[in-house]
């Protein structure tokens, strides 16, 4: 009989509980599927007094996680700590050099460290697993890493933090403001300890570099990320393209152009009848389009102790059974330092602007775009009761740079009140 | 440097072409993912003179499959014939033998004869990997075998056979009948040689019994499949689906239940705004639900010379990179022969029935569904200028054994013209 497959498990939050859990419940059917038994031997986390709902007394208890990642006891080291610096990155650097696979749901260390850690699991001839860390428990690293690896990858985007989703369609649903939907998911314990990461859509970003470094074989680059957050959507962006036919969506877009790799996490509009528009509440959306398979679209809820922790036992499955996949899909040196592209490809343009009430205003507004090169698709202006008329305009495909001129042009006339909203429109 | 990968293809139809158009394109990109050059040495179909567009000159000819699966200069036997019986599974049984893994995209083959391949597979300690066998280009084999083996999966369920989505897609949206739609698939070539395939459900039932081998490491078994096509689905039973909120789709369902194994293809409503409701056109769709994932939705296209050879590709790809899964993933000889649950679990049920104009008709007609223990959730009464009014009734759960008991004796009285649709409602 082969020999147990032994976890070290360093984190007990949600995503640590939810796996302890799994290995209980499921002994007899982790081994019939993966041919070896799953066994925990030691885990770590900071109180080891706390009730955490699950009986941890079979584990050996180590305080310090690099102390776990380092013992002669265990194949696989399981970070779910979190944090892209400190006893994450220290302990999963511990674990490589002392033999051990990793498996880690650590979005923000691999998005910032991912290019030195992989070369470190090749140099030691380890793999660190990260399906966890992006959209929790839909398998789309898996998916994109084997399944479609006969494609050459076009684009891959995603719906990727679901309490930015939840806002967005509660906006959008019940009539809510972005203030009071923030402070309703501060009080439900769905924002991170700096709200920033979700709202300003750096968490989803993290997930972007991981997802764009595996489908263009390019080192992860988180920096090389625009990025914009929902904090600066309106009721009246949600309302009026919902008019239009679209949906608003913190968008993570990545694509190579001939102008470098093009990685953006901004607010979108999408058509309000493709999958992402119907995309509502907290659950997660990723689309990979690849030359061979055209579009496959992978949905499942993004976080929660269930979903995450069988992502994590998906990982922690495919090691018990032998199958060793490089951490980015190809050898970490091997990964290319793709140039960010600047701007990225020309796209059509959300435009709502308020415009004063002025002979001649219209004409004004029409004659910049004109002048920048943009070109109006559609355009509507509501009747309205203030001297300012609220105007919206879709765009045809042009350049973020063309109009940037616009939107600075309409700044020095004197029939455009206040800052234009500009939104890409992401053709899905 | 390791060994090139050496296929042997048999079968150069729209996916073997396919295939081989992948293997000449991504000839670098395949290396640089797998590590090892991917190479196509010998080729097998029945025309050698046939022009398909992409140059075989490279190749080695074998006219036999079977002389094509032998050849000592393979590594891996790609069968992409098609057939249950016949060269296909000679071929793949001499593949076998002779120490080579096996790719397909036959699903016939497997659901009639997998058990068997299977367990000479291992045997021979070789692979037969089918990704392509079901639902075309979306990973749906790899997420449920591999990314979701840390759940006890308790449904699956899709959307598999293109050509009924289109068909019933189009008589909602185009307004035409079954007849002249059939007619339509058959000139544009979207119909199996044999049509009842397609649209009796029959090609669809293949792909669920190897979906729910792997689900719930039972023996496929395709003979326990309930089984009914969509030749009998009306504009009528369209339309006032929809009116009620839901479409009718072509869906397998497979789940565990305390009397056995529930499989079944059949047309069910599905909520209008569900994924699967909104599912159009020749796209698929499988939803697996697992006890930790909760819900995954896996959307892509189900057919086709690119979608089709990614994922042959994406086998191959695994076999190149030396992963190595066992065919329902876990060992064939633990496979289970789970009986078919005769009856599924209970369900709404959508009726629709042809109510003469007599004094007391629905009476009876709801005496009947009373009397059988049918509750009715809604019922609506269309107004009309013939003898005959149409009765929707949408049932609360029941059943499909009590259901059964009131159209029968729906066929007793002098109330009901003709014989009444039940179609089951799936709840998603």
């Amino acid at each position: 009989m082969t020999q147990a497959l032994r976890l070290g498990i360093a984190g007990l939050g949600t995503v640590g509980v939810g796996v302890v859990k799994i290995v209980r419940r499921h002994a007899d059917l982790l081994k019939a599927r993966t041919g070896r038994s799953i066994e925990i031997v030691a885990v770590s986390a900071r109180d080891p007094n706390k009730d955490r709902g699950v009986n941890l007394s079979d584990y050996a208890w180590e305080t310090d996680p690099v102390a776990l990642a380092k013992r002669d006891d265990i194949d696989v080291y399981v970070e779910l700590m979190g944090g892209e610096n400190g006893p994450a990155k220290a302990s999963v650097e511990a674990a490589l050099a002392s033999g051990k696979d990793v498996v880690t749901a650590n979005k923000a260390l691999l998005a910032i460290h991912g290019q030195e850690l992989a070369e470190q699991a090749e140099a030691a001839g380890r793999v660190i697993r990260f399906e966890a860390a992006v959209a929790g428990g839909i398998p789309v690293i898996k998916s994109l890493t084997e399944g479609l690896a006969g494609n050459e990858i076009t684009r891959v985007m995603g719906v990727m933090n679901g309490t930015c989703n939840y806002i967005l369609t509660r906006m959008q649903s019940q009539r809510q403001g972005y203030n009071a939907l923030f402070d309703e998911c501060a009080e439900l314990g769905y924002l991170e300890a700096d709200p920033n990461l979700d709202v300003g859509g750096i968490d989803a970003a993290h997930k972007l570099a991981l997802l764009a470094s595996i489908a263009f074989g390019t080192k992860p680059n988180f920096d090389g990320i625009e990025i914009e957050g929902i904090q600066q959507i309106s009721l009246d962006d949600i309302d009026q393209a919902e008019d239009m036919g679209f949906r608003i969506k913190l968008l993570g877009v990545a694509q190579r152009t001939a102008r470098g790799l093009e990685q953006r996490m901004q607010p979108c509009l999408v058509p309000s009848d493709s999958p992402l528009g119907q995309l509502e509440g907290g659950t997660n959306m990723v689309v990979i389009e690849g030359d061979a398979v055209e579009q496959v679209v992978l949905r499942g809820p993004g976080a929660g102790e269930g979903p995450t922790a069988s992502a994590v036992m998906g990982d922690v499955c495919d090691l018990a059974r032998g199958l060793q996949i490089l951490t980015f899909g190809r050898p970490a040196n091997s990964l290319e330092a793709a140039a960010p592209a600047v701007t990225g490809l020309p796209a059509p343009y959300y435009l709502r602007l308020g415009l004063l009430d002025k002979p001649g205003a219209l004409a004004k507004v029409a004659a910049i775009l004109g002048d920048a090169g943009v070109s109006i698709d559609r355009m509507r202006q509501y009747a309205h009761a203030e001297s300012t008329a609220p105007v919206l305009i879709v765009t045809h495909k042009t350049t973020r740079a063309a109009l940037d001129i616009a939107l600075d042009r309409f700044r020095e006339t004197d029939v455009v009140a206040g800052a234009p909203v500009a939104l890409r429109i992401e053709e899905v």
